[in-house]
């Protein structure tokens, strides 16, 4: 159907691989279609016809190709269907392949926590080459035919040795039409053409209890699937003191803990590929994040040094390995790419808030801070970029408190005076069965409020009790260290009484203290002062669960307005995907690591002053 | 014993590692005692003081350090004898030790026969450094302190995971005083100082027939073993055809002949490293050189389509690869690195010849050759260097030769005529009982000069013989093809007569006919005339054996004169050696394998006319 003066015909284009469809006036350029249903195809020249970069495969449906397109393309480019989108027209129904190089994406991070937008920029790409078969007056090696191919000199790429050994079957088998695939500058797969998907990448989060993978198409930034595991390195302690314990005392110790990490790891790759249907060899990159010793741990690095002053990381620079050294089992030709961690209690995890947080843009003093057994707070005044750890204990987790649980069905998460009466909720809404870490925020508030804990944090005795509201006062018992707060009664338990002690109260106290104390000691070393800080950004569960105002009352949190503190989510997956999918995110990670400036807590001679002051309450 | 004004106190310096020592007067400086001793220093600002890169370790026996060493130096290194070797003077008997990087060696070539003087100059270096202990106020990573004791950006730096996990203990058990070992910008490993020897390294000439390997300290240049076996790929046949053809027939076949080669050598490196009393693990880089399908092999790349037109190679670029990948047992860290061939039948056996021959540095035209059951001949017009294969076949190495046979005990290696009479020495002087490629040269040169055979290189048949000295006519028997000539009568033979037959003459004329037409042909694509070629090179056994004036008289070569004829020894072993010790001469070995232009003789229109022309022998 060819075009005609005045006639408004309307053409249906579709792309591929994203699979967008409309319908566009016929004399249209595949560019100007491509933009009218928002899939954006790289133009560095502006579409002007000049830098050739706008590739992409259209075997039917054009007008014959431009002069500038005879220009740029090869015969058999030509041949093949390849076009220059901001030159080719449409003239019929078409379908348009984008090539991934191509291709910009430019679209929500894959994580669904995460706070901004990521451009896909993978260190892993793929391309379609059209090759001329060679001949006795055309004697270049395959390789340097692929070189070639790619526009690259041959000696300024290098590729795997896997790679080499299949290239010259992948090569005729499929006519010198083949994708290849590099990682970096080292191409680490050719493939025959569009063969879908099959440039796959993984982000994998080591936590200290969790490992999470996700699997991503990294042709299309889409996440496929995520597989989940407690860390098996449990079965040497919860808490990373007791795992370094074990290197410690046993010969093989380090193996033992990089191995069973490593297994996971591949266990969970497994479990990804087969939901998505997908071969686990076409998995070319994976990222790393964790914090510091889940970092060694998994390379195997010797940690103890990590658990001693002056606290000593084996390395803290970004790290690139292949699969094999790692222990993967993915592409022979993969990379693994460990995010940087700054210090021996700040790790990747970290710089992965750092990195999703965007910290570092805001344009005022912004705190954010990731608590778990260890805190890490991170400072950004503006112009410095301060980061601490502090010891804040398992308090805020439940951990060493009476009636602490984990969050699940039953766990108090909520609590609140009403009227003189305490009122809760549970998770699942369920007969209560302990308090978590979002309910023991709550508690804690509540009880300052009411004045059943004055400011010392200690619990209200017979003789203050009376001041109290009835209700109240009827709820403490006990004496000295055993005094206690009964939050629920054992008739609406699930658990007989579930109360709250004197000595739970002490336990929030040293972890609000470590952490606030962190706080001011940041502050001091940036020359601010907490009151200038106009923003606060929490971390992971911690973020999303707890009540603010509670938090604000504890005095956990410099005096900024409620809607100035942000979650940002599961910032160390995040910050993992971001890496994976952007070598410019890897690029930024490694220099927010670098720009960090780590406070050791334990210098500071004003550290116990500080600390000390910092566990008392407001007033109010 | 201070040095006293108008005293020529003589003090004793002895220099490590190479223990040159001497005497010099007290008051010398490092550097100049050094350079009498023609122990050469590292001093780029010409000993001035300025660039502080002449560091040396002298513990006693020098005057205190100058100014210009306390601006260079740290105290800590100072502390540690480190000083400028420009600088320092000696007051009393010293013993100096030499780091490599302060080290300049420009002597032999470390294989005997090799050509050209080569400067040390490896990828594997060591260095010591002193660095501080970590603590609160200085909590940099191990790894950094040792990039900033290298004075190098930690960015900028790898550090091999294996090498990362061993190096908090070296670092801890050696009070921060390491030799630190790093292959290119990668650190491969940290040891205790001085730990000798422990920068190895091995070069490998894997041939068709025999595999070599030389075990090298890179800290010296020294060579400290070497050890060789047969090619176990003989097994699937002792052509290059024949194991293609494995290839071809088995699965698994192209691994059958990767493993059995990469087994040999990991052998190999253990009979070395056994002689030498050294460990294999110590050993950091390997260099590999062999023709294309060896090449091939040993990489386990597919090596079919060398075999057949267009003979297409699967890469031609220097390759480098982990010691893993490669399936070699060495320091895990090792980097294996493969000189770049230039076709499928020229490898980097010939880039070798290339490398040591020097061949493109002459100024005028210059032909180098190389002659296996291949034959290379390389041309260097002054301006281009071409490169052809030929199929010589193995009639120079005594193969499809009646009586030929290998160059050992009992073989001819020399024939003349003698006032009529044919005169013959052997290998070892013992009883003959055949003859080898030197002798067969003779032999040929020996019938042309006598007569008994014509330039179309038939044996005169009874008819000529009647103009031949008697003493040969006699010798002459048998009639048409089955026409031979008797070199030795079976009464002093320990085979029975020894004979020359017209069908030996053919197998030589085929063989000097592929080599010369491969002449023929490089000069024509170079534009000049065989005439123009004022020098040839010989490579290997070839060059070491033969007579040259038999050579010219078969017109095998062009006509220069005898003393413009020159062996370059065994180039191939040279070339990995060269390569192994000097990044210069990779370098080099890249460019000149990229300067290569190669002629397919085949695709020639003149070949087959030029073929028949160049197997007709001088009239005289």
């Amino acid at each position: 159907m060819p075009l005609r003066a005045g006639s408004a015909a309307m053409v249906k284009v579709t792309f591929k691989p994203g699979g967008e469809s409309g319908e566009t006036e016929a004399g249209t350029t595949i560019l100007a279609a491509a933009a009218s249903l928002g899939v954006t195809i790289t133009a560095p020249c502006g579409g002007r016809g000049r830098c050739g970069k706008c590739r992409v495969i259209a075997e039917k449906g054009c007008a014959p190709p431009t002069p500038s397109e005879r220009d740029q393309l090869t015969g058999e480019e030509l041949r093949h269907g390849i076009r220059l989108a901001c030159e080719a027209v449409l003239l019929e129904d078409a379908q348009v392949i984008i090539p991934s190089d191509s291709r910009t994406i430019s679209g929500k991070i894959l994580a669904d926590d995460a706070r901004e937008e990521i451009s896909l920029r993978p260190n892993v790409s793929r391309r379609t080459v059209v090759l001329p078969a060679p001949s006795l007056s055309d004697q270049r090696s395959d390789f340097e035919r692929v070189a070639d191919g790619l526009g690259t000199p041959a000696q300024s790429l290098r590729m795997h040795r896997e790679a080499l050994a299949e290239l010259p079957s992948v090569l005729r088998d499929n006519d010198f039409k083949v994708d290849v695939i590099t990682v970096g500058d080292t191409i680490a797969g050719v493939r025959p053409p569009n063969a879908r998907p099959c440039c796959l990448g993984a982000a994998v989060d080591i936590g200290t209890t969790t490992v999470v993978v996700y699997l991503v198409d990294l042709s299309s930034g889409e996440r496929l699937a995520t597989a989940s595991a407690l860390n098996p390195q449990a079965r040497w302690g919860h808490d990373l003191i007791s795992r370094i314990e074990h290197v410690q005392s046993t010969p093989a110790g380090l193996e033992d803990l990089r191995r069973s990490i490593v297994d996971l790891i591949n266990r969970l790759l497994g479990e990804t590929t087969e939901q998505a249907g997908v071969r686990r060899r076409d998995i070319y990159e994976v990222s790393i994040v964790g914090n510091t010793c889940m970092h060694h741990m998994f390379l195997g690095l010797d940690p103890r040094h990590l658990a001693h002053a002056p606290y000593i990381p084996v390395t803290r620079e970004p790290l690139e390995l292949s699969a094999e050294e790692a222990g993967l089992a993915l592409s022979p030709a993969a990379n693994v790419y460990c995010l940087p961690v700054i210090a021996g209690f700040v790790g990747a995890d970290t710089v992965g808030v750092l990195l999703v947080s965007r910290l570092t843009e805001r344009d005022h003093p912004t705190l954010a801070i990731d608590i778990g057994t260890n805190g890490e707070v991170m400072l950004w005044s503006g112009e410095r970029l301060l980061v601490a750890s502090c010891a804040a204990g398992p308090a805020f987790e439940g951990g060493e408190i009476r009636h602490g649980v984990r969050a699940a069905d039953g766990a108090i998460e909520r609590v609140w005076l009403s009227n003189g009466s305490i009122g809760y909720a549970t998770i699942g809404s369920t007969r209560p069965n302990g308090i978590c870490g979002s309910g023991i925020f709550d508690t804690v508030a509540t009880l300052l409020d009411s004045g059943v804990a004055d400011s010392t944090g200690r619990l209200a005795d017979e003789q203050a009790a009376e001041k109290l509201q009835r209700g109240l006062v009827e709820r403490l018992r006990g004496e000295g260290p055993q005094r206690e707060f009964v939050l629920v009664e054992s008739a609406e338990s699930a658990n007989g009484d579930i109360v709250f002690t004197q000595k739970d109260l002490r336990e929030v106290q040293l972890a609000k203290g470590a952490v606030r104390a962190a706080v001011e000691l940041l502050c001091s070393a940036a020359g601010i002062e907490a009151n200038d800080i106009a923003e606060v950004l929490l971390a992971g569960a911690f973020g999303n669960y707890i009540d603010r105002r509670s938090a604000l009352r504890m005095g956990l949190l410099p005096e900024v307005g409620v809607e100035q503190i942000r979650g940002v989510g599961n910032a160390a997956g995040a910050g993992a995907l971001a890496a994976l999918v952007s070598v410019d995110e890897r690029q930024r990670a490694a220099e927010l690591a670098r720009q960090a400036e780590h406070i050791e807590l334990m210098a500071s001679p004003a550290f116990q002053m500080v600390f000390a002051d910092s566990m008392i309450f407001p007033e109010s």
